[in-house]
């Protein structure tokens, strides 16, 4: 048998930090389901032919065949590497189930067999949030679903996060309102302004794409318009271009800009950033890159947009908007980090120690009594001295010892209970006892939100 | 593209079944928390040496292998087949990062490439719970987490379960007592006594075995005995065989058949049945299959038992005892029958409705209030004439529909609130209106809780 060692790309978390993982997916989906979205799972597999990507199969792919599947068999099946396409085809199958508008988010792993590093792994959480309508979807489910998962995430105790906007529309617009042929093939040149000089970029607009350095000069400042307001609508009237597609883009991204600010708190960024493109293929208005303060060289830990035609079956076209949050890639670093942590690693708030092994059954029944309040609790595992029992709780984190009354019978369950950070205790029935709320389960200690909060203050 | 259609042993549950699959998760998760217990995950892969059972790799692996592999590279991951294999590996490998007694649930998918049927699919979910040692570890925790389990689906509104337990000490040591040279052979052919008559179970033990017919009998006898309580160790006792290891089985039976009566209510049944022997590798002491009442068909629902090396590293062994949950198997069955059935397939308790598209803001303002109050809500997607609005709401299970105030400002939220199933409607404030308990989540309507509820009734 092979050694154990971690495999690369499929990181593992201990219990505390699993803790974390936990209460941040328990408090995305719970806010996903206050704005109405219902959780759907997916099965983890799709025929291969449906995971490619405009033909091309993504190398990245993993094939899944039986092991006593014939030598020459040809796999069909692919584990998923995103959440979109899986959902496409759930919405494609189960159609005639479903309510349209369909309103849904999901929390799974996605596989991908790519170099790992930091904040990409070869399994990874995904957390995803979607507005599917049948034949059309009013524009209006763009501010909704981007405000959702600004809500979303304004509740996480992460480094504060940047949401930046732009709209498919705006771009294309300018570029034909400038009289660029190839739009998408200019868009592909601009994306590379993260990566090249500004000069080189119009270099190439112009070898490449035949602008004329003119219309080269004036994509470069489209893409460098960068703001926090809706201020970007005026900006870019003032390049002098016009065009009808444009003038929707604009309208749309001032309307997202807008509605999420309203619902952003000092957790969230908001800006229009009119660099970002997002991939080219099917994405066909609203687009957003989420960005981690301080993290900015996980690249962007989620993003989205709008859709016309997520899903069509050739007579019913599924248009949709979403956004999805990368959990793995952002919780594995700041857990690395020591950013996260958790409080303890087990749900116990209470050990209730034990007096003899014959005694067993009164712990036992001090232990019921507790849980049917609510209050998660172990017994000890064996009755040793106190000082070992209470060093057992130490370990694990339990903030609270109960001590059994040795002669009380069955009936009277009172105790004495110590709080062992501080050494005090004192009697408790465990049909009233209860445990100060901070300490009743696991909770998420994070070093952001004190800095957060310092730099709140700082700002006012 | 392929034509979307279902792949058989991988089903998928629409959003209302899902909720079901959810609120059964977050009842069982819930108990074991309470319990002590930690959730953990871990990765789906493994490496396919460590899948292999004794040497033998299981010809229902699922294999995996980036699509961009050589042709003739070696596959050397599987998807893990259970959730007991990727546990012992995971204590293996961060041992030294766990306290022990490890006390841990898992609730997961796994793989196996086998022909599906109802209760077997290729991809299903299960939930486990075991407590590992190091070196050591004591009986109490077999009564322990077994408690636990009973705990767990008591709560649940499924059909009644029952626990039947055995211990292997106990048939060890009476087969031994009686003079069997092979046990484990002799209880493989007593294993075959759900399929075979009792007298060709004789036969077979005498020709394959070596027994004589009078130990036959006595086999035969032993795995007659299944009652409800203790009354078992009498039982066996008037067989007439004496071995140490027996009377140390019959005591651990009893102690675990005690434990779990002491926990279970109405909904679970508990009994020794000598007939169990769950497989013959790794279990040493007790034993468990649990079954539901009416769905005998799927064979066991859960089980587990007790494993002297669940994980060793050479120089440390770890014994753990864990019993595991099919929540796959137990629920898609349960839903397909109509026993269980969410109430709706939406998360909203209220719709709020919209005058016109321009108020839209207004209709938003409400719904934030109410979310502040965790009420999960959402607006109406287009202002079309109420009745249209209230039947979207219908169509969704949606219980509420708000009614905007036309004319209010910012500050004065109230509006009117209406039952769309009695049609009362009353003026409401977003701040201090409440739907009842019953309307804030989506529940389980469970037909299994009625029937079971009238034959306790009849029973008393």
């Amino acid at each position: 048998m092979s050694k154990i060692s971690p495999l690369s790309g499929f990181p593992e978390l201990l219990p505390a930090q699993r803790a974390v993982e936990r209460e941040v997916i328990a408090s995305v989906s719970r806010t996903f389901e206050l704005h109405g979205f219902a959780n759907i799972e997916t099965r983890v597999v799709e025929p291969i032919d449906r995971l490619a990507k405009g033909g091309e199969v993504d190398k990245e792919i993993y094939v899944l065949q039986r092991i006593a599947a014939e030598p020459d068999a040809k796999a069909d099946l692919g584990l998923h590497f995103d959440l979109t396409v899986p959902f496409a085809r759930y919405v494609l199958e189960h159609a005639g189930h479903l309510e349209f508008p369909f309103r849904r988010f999901q929390v799974q792993p996605a596989w991908r067999g790519e170099r790992p590093q930091e904040g990409r792994y070869r399994q990874f959480t995904q957390a995803d949030v979607d507005i599917v309508g049948r034949d059309e979807l009013p524009f209006h489910h763009d501010v909704e679903v981007m405000s959702v998962m600004v809500d979303a995430l304004g509740r996480l105790p992460i480094p504060r996060v940047s949401f930046q906007f732009n709209n498919r529309k705006l771009i294309q617009g300018f570029y034909r309102g400038l009289g660029i042929d190839d739009v998408t093939d200019a868009i592909r040149v601009i994306d590379k302004l993260d990566k090249l000089p500004a000069d080189e970029v119009a270099a190439m607009l112009v070898e490449r794409v035949g602008t004329t350095p003119e219309q080269a000069q004036r994509c470069l400042e489209l893409a460098t318009i960068r703001v926090a307001d809706t201020s970007f609508v005026e900006q870019v009237r003032a390049l002098g271009v016009t065009d009808e597609l444009l003038e929707q883009g604009l309208a749309e991204l001032a309307a997202v800009v807008e509605g999420c600010r309203a619902v952003a708190g000092d957790r969230v960024g908001v800006e229009a950033n009119l660099r970002i493109a997002r991939g080219l293929d099917y994405y066909t208005g609203t687009v957003v890159e989420i960005f981690m303060e301080g993290y900015e060289r996980l690249k962007s830990v989620g993003g989205g947009g709008r859709y016309d035609a997520l899903a069509s079956d050739g007579r019913t076209t599924y248009p949709g908007v979403g956004v999805s949050f990368g959990v793995s890639r952002t919780l594995i670093p700041l857990i690395a980090d020591g950013v996260l942590s958790g409080s303890r690693p087990v749900p116990s708030a209470v050990l209730v120690a034990l007096n003899t092994e014959d005694d067993r059954a009164a712990s036992t029944r001090v232990a019921a009594a507790l849980r049917a309040r609510d209050i998660a609790c172990e017994v000890a595992p064996s009755p040793a001295k106190f000082g070992k029992q209470i060093r057992y709780a130490e370990r694990r984190g339990i903030p609270f010892v109960w001590f059994v009354q040795p002669d009380a019978g069955a009936d009277d369950l009172r105790g004495q209970v110590k709080d062992i950070r501080t050494g005090e205790q004192v009697g408790a029935d465990p049909s009233t006892w209860t445990p100060p709320e901070a300490d009743v389960r696991p909770s998420i200690i994070s070093t952001a939100r004190t800095t957060a909060t310092s730099e709140t203050e700082e700002n006012q």
